[in-house]
């Protein structure tokens, strides 16, 4: 493939039409936000709702059915019950959509019933070469063009460089935290289903070509395909981006509840998969919290190659505690320049203490309303001998907090290609302090278990990518 | 000893009068602080202020010097620096307070010097029979007489079983989210700082005993008593109470940051550590987060000795990542029960899905705006199959949510002594919800991780006591 244009997946993500079967038309329904989502954030391309009930939804000329709209579709959504799908994808390969998204449950995943008739949905559409995603899917989302099939209503969608794969709706009960609070800039979502037809070799190949995605974070349950084909696959994407995989259904209990909601098998030990994954150079999340952990640090920060470390906290025990996780996380602690050393004397107490981790806390006790942070910050960009840092946000110093010159201290750090964790405790407290912060991509965790953690995964990304 | 009323530590948790030497007078100073939370939070007892240069400090007669107060000082807080502390040591002798809290640091953490100067400071104590804490700490708080000493303005200090003993002012970054939005019922907290004469062997004894603290957190850095008597006392007072206990300092360079902050000499390596904390009976904390998690699930929750659990997830890929998260931790997904499988049929989609973990967000597509969530809490706290319950909060079933109404379906299952945790991703969106749950004793986390590892640890040590 030379050009993401050429591939099949290209229509799903950039369809210029769009018809909804079985549009809401009332607010109070999930079919009625399918239109809503596409309406409010302005989607770039044609919607046409399908509902035999309505004469319009949300302004848009409603349609009783799929022939009756005279113009091509390319997406067609399909959002009927799992009884009366197999009936409106006759009407899709009677129209000729050029691909699907099969939104509703109770296929596969239910049993041999589902399963029978899944099947002859798909025969159905293999014979007229339509491609489908699904059933039991809420996706795609594309920020490029508005592209959102969700249930929730969006609020927004910030674009950036980071494409998910999800094996089902995982994220739609926080979608609203992912697109807003999380601070996340999204190039690509998918949730694949129950893949029927398109599965996660088909989507990483398609992302791993495409311009716009740059890092990829994964969902897994099951590998629908060759599981060696898309070991090789992950492979060969690793080496160009980063992806996050987070494998669920790892323990016996776990694959069970995986085949009773996507009807998938589970083949492989979760010892096999570990090592599979180790060898494709992917990124393993430990469990939902790390996974979006690891896919914000990939996504905000340039690659870190080297690990010479610089650390301060708001008290000398948390220093202790992030000097364990540097440790532990391959990190090692910079010997900071004798002029940086200079630098912080001005705000050391009345005596000599550890530059490195420094503890921010003391120098506050003894330099009372002197912004604390911004001469360490400065005194760090300059300091050729620190490849990273790690910071602590929770200590008072006494200084106001300026919400809008916040980031400056910063901007000279990042200009020298420096990577920069943070954490504070209480989003809460620093909601706009976090807003400011990763606007800039500068990424703020709640501790340094997990700031720290995420910098030392992609330090090893990158490490182990120079010497493959 | 018979009673906590007899051992020495009373004395600093309950003295009857506080002097604060260096008490501040302005509004901008951190010892100005000392004062501000004793006089604001209503300390149940009398305060003394002592500043050579202030007549009067919040409303409170201030003395120029110790011996100008005529009544007798219980505790006295030397706020004064390193240089002029053996001075205001001597005074407190001269003036026979009966125990110390030394604040400042400039002691044994700074090397040779500052050791000599605290070697001279204990010698001069012990030979008056005087006890002190610290120096280097900022501490006692207790919550039933409002005693507070620090540099941080405390807005409350929610009454309730859970005590901490820190090794240093690892909390005072965060003591504003720790006492408001963390939700924690506070008995005692004690920070050891350099531990020139309290040690952990004297508060753990303490605290083993008091009647008023159900469950001990504590951070260490370094033993600085015997480690065997340590370890024993551990293991004795893990019979009667669950102490939780974060290690650090547990990496070669951490050791080496321990030692500048505290003065600390870490002679055990980690692995002895581990296996002694294991033999102990103590919940050890993987990192910071956990251990508050930790604190909290011990804190909130009683004790639970069955392991049958129930999970409901708000999409099913959670439910697979819960159910993997249940089998690690110990859990075995609890079969529950005809009837309760008859009454969540009635939320079912128009097939037959599991019951646990049960896929909530399935069950909303297709009851749109019913409680869906009340009808499985009644379902499961009539089930006698079901020991404990895990319960994601994030999926949306279109029925508003009445904040005062929350709690009540909870009830029941709190009354039958099920165990119960919750998570909801957003905690800023979920504010309300957090709260009002929290003020009934369910703890919420963040995600399905924090919360079935935490409720892991209340079952793994309740039943390795009951097996004891």
């Amino acid at each position: 493939m030379d050009s993401a244009e050429h591939h099949f997946l290209d229509t799903f993500f950039y369809p210029r039409s769009i018809a909804v079967i079985g549009a809401g038309r009332s607010p109070d329904t999930l079919n009625f936000n399918l239109v809503g989502n596409l309406v409010d954030l302005k989607f770039v391309g044609r919607i046409y709702p399908v509902n035999p009930n309505a004469d319009e939804i949300l302004g848009l000329k409603a349609y009783p059915d799929l022939r009756s709209i005279e113009a091509d579709i390319d997406l067609a959504v399909v959002a009927v019950p799992a009884t009366k799908t197999l009936e409106a994808v006759k009407d899709c390969v009677a129209k000729k959509v050029k691909c699907l998204t099969l939104v509703p449950g109770g296929f596969s995943e239910i049993g041999e019933g589902g399963k029978k008739l899944q099947n002859e949905i798909f025969a159905l559409l293999r014979e007229h070469k339509i491609r489908a995603i699904g059933p039991n899917t809420l996706s795609p989302i594309n920020s490029r063009n508005n592209l959102v099939i969700s249930f929730t209503r969006v609020q927004k969608l910030p674009q950036g460089k980071l494409s998910f794969i999800f094996q089902s709706g995982l994220y739609e009960p926080r979608i609203h935290w992912l697109f807003s609070d999380f601070h996340i800039h999204l190039s690509k979502l998918i949730d694949l289903g129950n893949k029927m037809d398109v599965n996660e070799v088909d989507v990483l190949e398609y992302l791993s070509q495409d311009a716009e995605t740059g890092c990829i974070a994964m969902h897994l349950e099951s590998i629908a395909g060759d599981p060696k084909e898309f070991m090789q696959l992950l492979k060969s994407t690793t080496r160009d981006k980063p992806v996050v995989v987070l494998k669920s259904g790892r323990t016996e209990e776990g694959a069970k509840a995986a085949s009773s909601h996507t009807g998938a098998i589970i083949r492989s030990s979760d010892a096999v998969v570990e090592a599979a994954l180790r060898q494709s150079g992917a990124i393993r999340a430990q469990g939902l919290d790390d996974f979006f952990d690891l896919a914000k640090v990939f996504e905000y920060l340039p690659p870190l190659k080297r690990n010479r470390i610089s650390v301060a906290t708001g008290s000398g025990g948390e220093g202790v505690i992030a000097t364990d996780l540097c440790q532990t996380n391959g990190f090692i602690l910079a010997q900071l320049s004798a002029q940086t050393k200079t630098r912080l004397r001005s705000i050391f107490p009345p005596w000599d203490i550890r530059v490195n981790p420094l503890d921010i806390g003391v120098c506050s006790q003894f330099n009372w309303g002197t912004n604390i942070r911004n001469i360490f910050l400065e005194a760090i960009a300059d300091d050729c001998n620190v490849d990273c840092l790690a910071l602590s946000l929770d200590w008072l110093d006494g200084s106001s907090i300026d919400v809008d010159k916040l980031v400056e201290p910063f901007r000279e750090l990042i200009r020298k290609g420096k990577a920069v964790v943070t954490w504070i405790t209480d989003p809460q407290v620093g909601k706009e302090v976090v807003e400011q912060l990763e606007l800039s991509r500068i990424p703020v965790y709640t501790s340094a278990e997990r700031a720290i953690g995420a910098l030392g995964a992609l330090y090893r990304y990158h490490r182990l990518k120079d010497t493959d």
